[in-house]
């Protein structure tokens, strides 16, 4: 299935006292991470959100695990995949190595959602075909 | 014309390696503050946009002097006031103090955004008048 | 065992382009809840660094579920408990209710480290008795 | 005088709910352009601070002007370039352009800080000979 490599350099800015990054940090790597996996695949949200309506794919679940610190001037590989396929949700796993080393390991799932027509509410939504098929690529 | 105080209280996550707060959340607390400031005169952005069809009020100007870095721990009191009323804009000082010393002084302009019916575009707009009458309060 | 209540409030600039809270901002929110947790006990981790050599509390695992979204002007209540007690770590239950529905749910598990006298490397450390103590009341 | 320039992509998590980028942003990027600006010239922060003893090069002023908001997906041009040494100071100068319009344009002054050896607190320092040199170069 889909997936995509990028490194991320760590700043100075991304570090906490302990001279380490701060953990949220690696939450905002995830989610740009799954943009960057789409587009990837050629497509972004914003099309995904104009073409079929989605209202969004917000995450649902993540199970995080960190073996190793990361720490200023350090370059980080992401390898971000597509591992699972449902109805209307889709699993990620974000592996992170430093040096060459697992540090972090983040198993993530997102739903699609959008607005009932009937309900006038935001619920899950079946994934569109087009993005079944794109992260089915191998 | 209005004015706010409130605490901030500067934790782990808010310092960098060098142990003093990343300034990048001064700017967080600046904003808000403003909605704070809003707040404490009765008023929310959100009502403002709602009821007069406001778009919003973005920063269109910083002048920020730091005199003195915060650390981890320190209790911040910030002082939030209305220094300045103009057509579609306004003018507020943020002054941070540290343990009773100026710590950071900061000049911050904002202009309110609306639609223009005509143009289809977001411009300046005149400021609402019931947002003057609460700015100009004492 | 120790367990803390506090509220945030949902900001402006806490919200993605979405309207609801962008995720990360809740793994910050989880950090600051565990300072206030130990606050809540008389300590801070500052003191268990000067105090017993600590050179940190990070997090090793997440598992975290979001139920539903908060949005700007929500008011969420975080209790955030000691679940757990190991020889070098210890496990967190922090629970998000929004307008008093449970919003999110995550488990979080942190070690205590210090820097090895002997191998001069940081490692896992046994908790404090101290720590013990207090994260055992009721 | 040194200058550097980079893009930047706009991510969904930069922006708030007007869907603009959320201004704090900004001095991440204006924080991390000159730490790229220091990398331009051969040096890091790092290395400063272990050669010369530095203790950080922190910003005392900011005078900072927004021309136009950056949206989900813009591609923001950098131009980062030292505009004035001092003895212990330097200003920088960030340009960010978008879609080739100027959109944002900030003065900042950053200080050179050591600890003292008589006094044992930090204080400002002259700038290392090193550092002017690179920051003098065309």
């Amino acid at each position: 299935m889909l997936m995509n490599k990028r490194t991320i350099s760590i700043e100075f800015g991304h570090c906490d006292p302990s001279g380490i990054v701060y953990n949220p940090h690696y939450f905002i790597w995830f989610d740009s991470s799954v943009h960057a996996l789409l587009a990837s695949g050629g497509v972004t949200l914003k099309a995904l959100m104009s073409e079929f309506g989605i209202d969004g794919i917000p995450v649902v679940d993540y199970k995080c695990k960190f073996f190793a610190p990361a720490r200023w001037g350090d370059e980080l590989l992401f390898e971000t995949g597509i591992v699972g396929l449902h109805r209307c949700a889709f699993d990620i796993q974000h592996r992170i190595f430093n040096g060459g080393v697992l540090a972090v390991d983040c198993a993530e799932t997102r739903v699609c959602t959008a607005v009932d027509p009937q309900q006038g509410r935001v619920g899950a939504h079946p994934l569109p075909e087009k993005l079944v098929e794109i992260f089915s690529r191998p």
